[in-house]
């Protein structure tokens, strides 16, 4: 599982639809944070939640990089409007083995992810719909496969502007401050 | 990406440390069915929650599978006496890419999963602590990359006893029904 060369590495942003910030605050941080992880730049987030754009910017300035949630009120226009074609992350779309080839060889790409109700339009509007298999799972662990696959593992060692780096150990946690 | 040869894919059960019955009951659904579409025979959860157990009984009734939700009362006794080594996952360990194929050199493993209070013991009873990255992300993400890196994509097709099958397409939902 080498990590691409950047140059061949599609710059990609994240949209997740649906969000109800009343039940799925812990579940839209975990996909932000997974999001951030494996080297999105951008997490929209429809409807807007500034709880959870807050907890990714404290991750932020602790561990570093630039990754930002941003509120998204109209996600269609951002699907049409997106400088890269649309993945429509879904159990029912085509096997990502057999497009994977064709993704990486995007410049950008916006991953649009669903909440519980997806709206039919979201096959229509995206370019691909893609599944990470076709058992029903969960957007964060479709969304860390596809990352990876297109992205390689998450950029070891510390990230600009990071306060703490992690050593990775084989036993216990070994935590470097910087500065 | 291809789906290893079964003979050369260890047999995965997980197991759920510190769940928090009121608090995590998505994630470790999430968690549970990540489990599952990835080939983890049994997800282990500590502390039981029958509530988690049943919902994925009903996946199981639907989609097919043998995959099933145990609870554990005591996770120390489990890691001691599994029949194979354990690997926690955890964002201090060694980087997943330097020990994956020593992974799937195995016949049997239990990957560990803590909740958001981990207990340092972990770190002293697992056979391997390891990293899907060394960011801070989601134990979702982190199960999924680790599962489809030593057993591949989920199985594609219909699951033995499955009512439904996704037909997988490009545009738009379909699904078979089983008889």
């Amino acid at each position: 599982m080498p990590r691409p060369p950047a140059s061949e590495r599609p710059e990609i942003d994240v949209l997740r639809v649906g969000h109800r910030a009343g039940r799925d605050p812990r579940l839209s941080t975990h996909l932000a944070l997974t999001a951030r992880a494996f080297g999105a730049g951008t997490m929209w987030l429809h409807p807007p939640d500034p709880s959870i754009a807050r907890s990714l910017e404290a991750v932020r300035t602790r561990w570093g990089g630039t990754f930002s949630v941003e509120g998204c009120e109209d996600w269609r226009s951002l699907v049409r409007q997106f400088e890269g074609p649309s993945v429509h992350l879904t159990m029912y779309g085509e096997p990502l083995e057999e497009v994977a080839g064709a993704l990486s060889r995007e410049k950008r790409l916006l991953v649009v992810v669903g909440g519980a109700k997806v709206p039919s339009e979201l096959f229509g509007l995206a370019r691909w719909n893609v599944g990470v298999g076709a058992q029903p799972h969960s957007e964060v662990a479709a969304l860390a496969v596809l990352l990876h696959a297109l992205r390689g593992p998450p950029e070891a060692g510390g990230w600009p502007g990071a306060k703490q780096v992690v050593l990775p150990s084989a036993r216990g946690k070994r935590v470097r401050m910087v500065r």
